[in-house]
């Protein structure tokens, strides 16, 4: 089979790749090693920013995510002991975040990439990606216990952190993979309980890190700052509510609790493969880089990377130059590392930091109280905190 | 002896106290362990706030240094490679500091005080501070050779980190130092060069921090980022030259070299006193706290503190009340921390973490590095870092 461009992973990034080329008038096709009903049901938060919300709607992909999406124009922060409400849209000139599930976004853009008539072959997992030095890379890949190949143009790995893309393209030699732990992770935890806000609500407790979020209006989700290494087990019903009232509660305004359906460890990490691209084969997404999720970032940049390819790839169509391409891991990469940046240091603030003496973990925490009364004020530190949050523009040149 | 206010401390704390007190028609006698000549030669930089300034002029202090001073309407960050003008006062409606050294403030304020008539006792080290649970402590002190007392209603501890002040409230048992090190110092050079610029340079360097500075159009002083614990011997010339080339020179724009005419370690740390108070000791300056020289900040610090305390008392006089000053150490611990914390996070931003391996020493650099491109682009980052670099108010409640 040959194509224009290969696209490996049917996760929001490669999908909404697809879309956008076909939109576009690029051939593609796309590669995903599971089926389709497990792709549809892969859980993951998803708090959209206004920009992805916005391509989004650009490519027609958004008719459901208008209906059923919830907007955000702000989050609560609970903070000495007290509610205040940090309002995103009102500092960013109404820029907002949506929550509408990572699933549902999948879901929406299967049925539109299949209507488009896009070649998505599920159970197709790419093994080898061959020919990088090449003008026709082709991915190898099983379908049906048979070998099969797609030659094609280009290649797109949106196939996540421990995909074949990256390993192809770090196998070159030519690229180097970045990446920083945080002596902490998060708890996940799924609970029979109504939501205690219409709003997310952040807590930067001495304690640790707390986030309260919602899936609907019978089932609540809560992420708590744990030690690395801890497992759920550790964390019996009672202890998870009683660390979560602890460092999210504060009088007259309770969590609701409830039984605890689920419940899983998130280690915290940051990864950037640098450059994303080598030759013809170019990464987006988790393929490229991970952030830990304080900020809810990791979707709206893989999209980010996704809208400077299909610009690229579109531009070589029309005009016959790969100008834009050449520049395409340098394009993604300013933002990603803006990106990380924010991510870092707001995980930096709303995270004890252990393992280090009890004098050393009160002064962090008064620097970190400090840089908090400046957020929950009317501050200059208010607004960047804002703008990053609501998502830095998708499709223009970064500072 | 007796006096309404007891300060310990002719340095620019404690005169400017003296100052603000005697216009505010509060008695008060300055004890300071040191002979004048050794005070009015102590070398500190001194990049005075807008509103340092402001206090200064307000008492008229400011003579000398609205003649002589130098306005820093914004310093040059070399960054990339490249060099970039950073505009405070451009980002903050006009606000700017002053270049005029620490000793010059000194020999002004004590001519002041000298000539408003206040006591201005040197060469009297305060040896105890006692009756601190009662109405009126006792200052003990030696004077040619003998021991005398200051009994006040107040006293203010303007006598630094090593000071009889500060070890007083510590051994009270009812205050705590709050201390933080930093794994490297500063290499201070004074060079016989003329300074490159008109205004400051500062470079955070994948090598690490490099902040050039002047005393005079025929003297420059430049600070390095060393490791912690080198030696002033470990730096000849040549080195010297070499690394401040290699930090902060960009080409076309070479810093001019010149004779090391003196050089010494310096080391950064965080320390705060919390309270600052007890009963009626009141802590100024560095004696409540010091906080890492990146930003200087040590000194406006001060004079906020000593605004802070002078608006307590002058109000007591007038009114009898004591609410201002039951509420000293609260109003400054909220500036002593957001001030800490903005100096915290310059030298993190500035400074090349060492020690550890070169993959997190890279990764580190790429977030100083997004950070520092979002500095240079008309961002609310930029408009939040020329906000703390130019200062907070020195007389406003803080958020």
């Amino acid at each position: 089979m040959r194509t224009t461009v290969g696209i490996i992973g049917a996760g929001p990034a490669g999908l909404l790749l697809a879309r956008l080329l076909r939109r576009a008038g690029v051939d593609c096709v796309v590669l995903e090693a599971r089926d389709r009903e497990y792709v549809e049901r892969r859980q993951r938060a998803a708090l959209l920013e206004q920009g992805a919300v916005d391509v989004l709607r650009a490519c027609g992909a958004a008719d459901r995510l208008d209906r059923e999406g919830v907007r955000h124009d702000g989050f609560e922060l609970r903070h000495r002991g007290r509610r205040h409400r940090f309002g995103v849209a009102a500092l960013t000139g109404g820029r907002a975040n949506t929550l509408y599930p990572q699933t549902e976004i999948v879901k929406d853009l299967i049925a539109l990439v299949t209507a488009d008539g896009t070649p998505l072959l599920f159970d197709s997992p790419v093994t080898a990606v061959e020919g990088l030095d090449g003008d026709r890379p082709v991915l190898r890949y099983t379908r049906d216990g048979g070998e099969e190949t797609l030659e094609c143009s280009y290649v797109a790995g949106c196939d996540g952190s421990f995909g074949a893309a990256r390993r192809a393209l770090l196998a070159t030699g030519a690229a180097r993979l970045h990446e920083r732990g945080y002596p902490y992770a998060w708890l996940g935890v799924f609970a029979d309980a109504p939501p205690a806000s219409d709003e997310l609500i952040l807590s930067g407790h001495e304690r640790g890190f707390a986030l309260h979020s919602m899936r609907s209006p019978e089932v609540s989700r809560h992420y708590l700052q744990v030690p690395a290494g801890t497992a759920p087990e550790d964390w019996p019903d009672d202890r998870i509510w009683a660390e979560l009232d602890a460092r999210l509660a504060v009088p007259g305004s309770p969590l609701h609790h409830g039984p605890v359906t689920a419940k899983s460890v998130i280690p915290l990490r940051g990864q950037v493969v640098e450059p994303m691209r080598y030759g013809r084969l170019l990464l987006a997404g988790d393929a490229a880089h991970l952030v830990p999720p304080t900020g809810a970032k990791g979707l709206n940049l893989a999209f980010a990377d996704v809208v400077t390819m299909a610009r690229g790839l579109a531009h070589r169509r029309r005009t016959g130059s790969t100008a834009l391409l050449d520049r395409y891991s340098e394009l993604c990469l300013r933002r990603v590392w803006q990106v990380q940046e924010f991510s870092h240091a707001m995980t930096l603030l709303l995270h004890a930091a252990p393992d280090t003496d009890a004098a050393t973990d009160a002064y962090e925490h008064r620097l970190r109280t400090a840089r908090l009364d400046r957020l929950t004020a009317p501050t200059a530190a208010a607004a960047e905190f804002a703008e990053n949050y609501a998502g830095l523009p998708m499709d223009a040149p970064l500072i």
